[in-house]
């Protein structure tokens, strides 16, 4: 693998899982493999499972990490191509790039959607910044348009969750206070689209998320009737997408509950908000895979930078 | 040892600090302890010495380390029971302490008082937080109502300076301009108190601490009275814990001088304010041991640390 | 090597540069050097070159790295001498520099020029404070008035583009919004200095550094002038030394163009920015050698860490 920025550049997802659950019964059976190399974490926005797991990730393999805080640490980065730089921004992403590349074999970064200017988020600036400019292999640590490392995580929990039969996933919208990007959301369809499984989302009407992403998948606007038969309810908010970040309801009535969610098995990428989101009784219960799927990010992680490492 | 909270969960006080003497004299020769296990520092709030000193003690016996700025690299945490997250928390201390306790095998924790409201300080959201819902031993390192590692490190000061005779150890409130917490003046006193030492308090009168704490130690409210034959003095400021978090005076006749210390030691914990709590002259002579007390915090850490790993 | 403050410190630069570029050729071959020692990288002010690359040459040596943003993670320092610490700052650098001085086996310290006071910049409270108090070496990471491990990657960079024959280098101030240091120009005419070459400053009168710095090298007014027949043009804009701080002009003629470079090689400290310093052409150039410089910061670190580790 040379760069990893979407679920789809894993070319088999079903093996790939495989792979990561024998990581994760083995975490440094490839501690050599990153011997005399190192990877530099480069977060614009917050984080504390994405910070966590990555590095444990890099531990695991032996790699050496630097972690930088960009915004608060660094320079202020210009993107556009010609622009006269008199103004905020001290460094070009040009010579950031280029220069990160000279101190790391791999560069993972996040840098989430501002939500403001779908054209702007969709441009993936910073992302697709470092993959234009960079010279070493660069890995999305969550991304305006993706999040394909806790999808992958979700799959490692599926797969540890699996009964052997085909499962039904739901993907449900669920109300937030605040605007919220559509990258979990997007980077679990376009595992999803990959799993041998029924797989329906539900969300209120006007939350329709891009149709280049979610494709011919079934849209259902009755939670209800979505969630019948559910073996795993994925919950997520996110912000219109046509609306671009906008937030047109916050009705409660669209939260999970543990009556909705019967005997499935709930899912959720962490941060959540208890009691706007999903009842404190879900979180709380044995049908809650939070916390798994917390974990599979350093497998998820780890399986990633090691088919980096030996591609 | 399963947690590390307060001094009293140390059994032998004198043992341990006989054996942090010896882990001084060979700080590597249990670098194998730590062999693909983590350590996770997680600050509430500002840190030089434990910062640095609890990242060596790791150093020293080969664990992996993870800092992490919680405030600002992280999600603002909700404490509160069943509470609806509609407001400005993002993450509930169930799932942060749970997601951590994935990623670490230690999980070592700052968050200080906040001398607003007394029952939110001891109740000690953060530290409690954690050891409630995380599933890996917790270290403090300073919380609201204890500073236990720098009690520890002052235990072992006083037995590298023990003159073998029974010590007089005074501690004596002095000024500040700003209102400070309770901790390190309950932790020190929690240690005196397993010490074969002669100790006595001296502050203003308002300045009695959670008598809960003091218990039946001597408090004697005239600072030259208490002072007298003192072997050790042990300076710090704290605010009001009747009046709780007030500063009810700044009398510079409470700081402590050359004259007034005679030819006792000198001791605080750091970071101290020049000519308002001690005097030049006091810190700049051989008398003070301010030095020694931040050295001892690295293996104080270390000794705490290697019984974790080695209950 | 005791200390490293300055580009003067090296006795002998071109057998240092040589070590250098040996270095870079086999990074890892030193890395028994900083077995058990620990290097703090102390921040006062941003980076993103100087943190990455100082860590990765401390990496090569095999040393354990403390990185600390001491602004936002530490106390407010007080410097001066025998202040009544009632306001602002909770530690002095007396307490600072010692305390740190007994975690780590090096300290490396950036800390800019504030540029409102000259004789407070040229006192370098920061690194004059450490070097004074501390008891372990120091290292420059840019002073108020130094950027030593900059020139030294200079120097590198300058040596594996020679063309064996002595080359004429010109050092010419460009354009900037902002009032900027002089301390990356300080140092690298001090480096020049021990060169075997020609070399001319160029800058719009008002600009002229520090005399005790500049000496008897040829000043031309003129920008034209002093490119003719080059090899190496370092462009750096600098504020106003004689109207301490100021930006006298920010007249755009100054910028460097591919069309002045004529065939000489571009070389720039970064960050820099695009269309006011230099135009996109130099720096998309092959003539282009800030990104050789940006990864000489690490061999110039780590040659000097050498030094310090077997002086």
């Amino acid at each position: 693998m040379k760069h990893f920025l979407s679920i789809t550049d894993i070319p088999d997802l079903h093996q790939t899982v495989q792979e990561a659950i024998a990581l994760k019964n083995n975490p440094y059976a490839f501690e050599h493999l990153g011997n005399q190399k190192t990877i530099c974490l480069l977060f614009f926005n917050n984080s504390l499972r994405t910070r966590l797991s990555t590095k444990k990730a890099a531990i695991h393999l032996g790699l050496h990490v630097m972690v930088m805080n960009f915004g608060s640490e660094g320079w202020q980065l210009e993107f556009a191509d010609g622009t006269t730089m008199n103004h905020g921004c001290s460094e070009h992403i040009k010579e950031a790039a280029r220069v990160v590349s000279q101190f790391a074999d791999i560069v993972a970064i996040r840098a989430f959607a501002g939500l403001v200017d779908k054209k702007t988020d969709e441009a993936e600036m910073v992302l697709s910044g470092f993959l234009k400019y960079a010279s070493i292999p660069v890995v999305n640590m969550e991304s305006s348009v993706g999040h394909p490392l806790q999808a992958l995580a979700d799959a490692i929990t599926l797969a540890e969750h699996s009964t052997g039969t085909q499962p039904k996933v739901v993907l449900s919208w669920a109300p937030h206070p605040k605007a919220l990007p559509h990258a979990v959301a997007n980077s679990f369809i376009q595992m999803m689209q990959r799993q041998d499984a029924e797989f329906v989302i539900t969300h209120p009407k006007g939350y329709e998320l891009d149709p280049k992403i979610t494709k011919d998948i079934t849209i259902v606007h009755e939670q209800e009737t979505a969630l019948e038969n559910a073996n795993f309810v994925y919950v997520k908010n996110w912000s219109s997408y046509q609306r671009y970040g906008k937030v047109l309801t916050q009705d409660p009535e669209w939260m999970m509950t543990k009556q909705k969610l019967g005997k499935a098995k709930f899912m959720h990428c962490l941060p959540v908000r208890r009691n706007v989101v999903v009842e404190d009784a879900v979180l709380d219960s044995e049908q809650s895979l939070c916390i798994d799927q917390a974990n599979n990010r350093t497998y998820a992680a780890q399986i990633i930078l090691k088919k980096i490492l030996v591609p």
